[in-house]
């Protein structure tokens, strides 16, 4: 179970909420387990939060297969066409078969979700929604076709939800980490004079592949272009003297990583070993300091200092950090910046971050996740946080 | 110049619009040449179609980089520190340092939005906007800003002037078949007996990044997978008698593939080669028929036709193919279904597919890509589209 089932029931309560509907694919999956661009809804009342509801396109009735225990009624909508035939079933054709009939096929989304919310008894209630997946039409109509529904957009809501991660959701992230930190060691390992750039992002993607993963983000830039931010230069060849710098992630069982290693290609000179140095001492004041109970903006403003007095006086940056989680969703809450002031929470997955750029140098930066305990925080990460000496 | 200029004057006139917002990922491409999930949005004025200004976030200026020549002026805006140094600096960091200091950097993408429309002299007029990628509350807020702007929603616009190609396209859509076609190739020929599906879809999405390209689509099915639809099963093993049924694309400088090839490992089968036969006849004859002037529901009824007519004569099918265009715009217009009766025009690029799924026996697909010419349609892959024995 993917879902925080006991913070999802006390936001709802709080909210005053009968149910959820899911509509986008983060939180389709994230009720249901079932990750896929199709337009899945899922739907959950309030006292079956572990038996959710879903609208699934006739076509895409296979991702099924990916559903958490649990999931169901389904109920198909839309045309596909898989043709019964004389020959013995696997047991994958079975479950496709049992779930594309054993309801009848509706014709669209809308009347799929319209006869689930009565299933679910929440035509009269009050349900928060997705808004950024339901179409504002479908919302409109859905109001027309229950006068009593009360609709309320609940995006944030879903957010605040999975701003708390389950031990299920910790292990997928755990393996996305690894997956990442197994690629930059990889790609950053195979460095040579004269490769170009394009040639290590290879490395870097291909690896993740390997390992079972989705390559998502995948900066990795040489010399000055680390300071560009996120664009990579393909063309651009390694120099002796260049530093290396991976901001980098993959998507692995539906979840996010987002590391961040500096290498130095040939030993690196006094400025960048300071920078670094700094930079790596202010990311770790920022670790030493997560717990229970500071706030994000806390975490912010040590943080920055740490870097300050550490070796990089003029530093400036406007957030050190962000939560992560589902693929996708982008950052999760809560911010590492100065206006956000959410406490922390044990079971909150966060990044930890402090990358500096400058002009007519270069950019580095170091990037570790971390959850937050019941006591302080653990480094999810196992890669060497020291700057990576190469060549 | 990604943009159908001429096509987009004449819509934008047949709508009374003076300009148009580019604000989802996909039609800032189109505008610029721009690829980056960051907030950018675009906008043109109908007599400068080819002049489109920019907000763009000050964290993400480096993706303009990838624009394409015309592209200003530009309004950053957010925060975002990239610190001066006393380096020279290389072209790049020259082009990033102007763009982020040539205008003063706003607050808001709101702002930045509210500036350019003054600028671009669109602020009291009619203007196309992307609902899909400006949130309502903006869309309220600008016109509150603006009263005498008029605001009409331009998605569907968008996806009309984007139905036909531009030659800059078709060339970024043919490298996308390109890379495509070979990562099937490769993959298909790395079979033996006892490989797992997930190895085999490791070859072909390596060699798709070794080829420049992004994974997008991947379905590989081995024997009966091949009807369940598009889900991967990585833990089956290639068996002796098999199908395998590729349904797969990447994204190639901004661009889809979408392709689908069918092997049999081992000889095939009477009912194999009959039934693969019928699909392809019926796709040759979809093929045949397309020119300029037949409509999309034609050409889906003489598909499914000669499918009927060629060997399975209980084919069945909700579309026989759709545009193809930008990468994650999903299916460009037209459709080849029974409902779409949109003429064909010359500069249209269309996905040809005829697949067949049985239950207790597997999936069967071929799917090419071709470009409506004055006279016809050519073929834009190249990969043999005869069933491919293995083994």
């Amino acid at each position: 179970m993917l879902l925080n089932e006991a913070r999802a029931g006390r936001l709802l309560d709080d909210a005053g909420l009968d149910g959820l509907i899911g509509a986008t694919q983060v939180n389709v999956f994230y009720l249901t387990g079932i990750w896929t661009k199709y337009e899945n809804v899922a739907l959950v009342a309030r006292d079956r939060l572990t038996r959710p509801a879903l609208a699934a396109p006739l076509h895409a009735v296979d991702f099924m297969l990916q559903a958490l225990p649990g999931v169901g009624p389904v109920v198909t909508f839309g045309t596909f066409y898989r043709e019964e035939g004389p020959g013995p079933l696997s047991e994958a054709e079975q479950a496709i078969l049992r779930w594309s009939k054993e309801r009848e096929t509706v014709a669209s989304q809308f009347d799929a979700v319209a006869a689930l919310l009565v299933e679910l008894g929440l035509a009269e209630a009050r349900v928060g929604y997705d808004e950024k997946g339901l179409e504002p039409e479908q919302v409109a109509e859905l109001a027309h076709r229950f006068p009593k529904l009360r609709l309320v957009p609940a995006f944030q809501l879903f957010r605040d939800i999975r701003m708390i991660k389950t031990p299920a959701e910790v292990d997928r992230l755990v393996g996305a980490v690894r997956v990442t930190e197994q690629a930059i060691d990889r790609a950053a390992h195979a460095a040579y004079e004269g490769m170009t750039e394009g040639e290590m992002s290879v490395i870097f993607e291909t690896t993740q592949i390997q390992l079972g993963a989705t390559p998502n983000m995948g900066h990795v830039g040489f010399g000055h272009s680390g300071m560009l931010g996120m664009i990579n230069r393909p063309d651009d060849r390694l120099r002796r003297g260049d530093m290396i710098r991976f901001d980098a992630g993959c998507f692995y069982r539906g979840y996010a990583s987002d590391l961040a290693r500096t290498y130095s290609f040939g030993e690196p000179d006094e400025k960048l070993r300071r920078y670094y140095g700094a930079s790596l001492a202010g990311e770790q004041a920022a670790i030493d300091f997560i717990r229970p109970g500071v706030t994000a903006s806390q975490v912010f403003e040590h943080c920055i200092g740490a870097v300050r007095q550490s070796g990089i006086p003029h530093y400036k940056r406007h957030h050190v950090g962000h939560g992560i989680g589902i693929a996708l969703a982008g950052y999760d809450r809560p911010l590492l910046g100065p206006n956000d002031h959410t406490p922390l929470e044990p079971g909150m997955v966060m990044e930890v971050e402090t990358p500096y750029y400058e002009y007519g140098w270069g950019g580095i930066q170091v990037e570790d996740t971390v959850l937050v305990t019941e006591s302080g925080c653990q480094i999810l990460t196992s890669l060497s946080r020291e700057l990576g000496v190469l060549g």
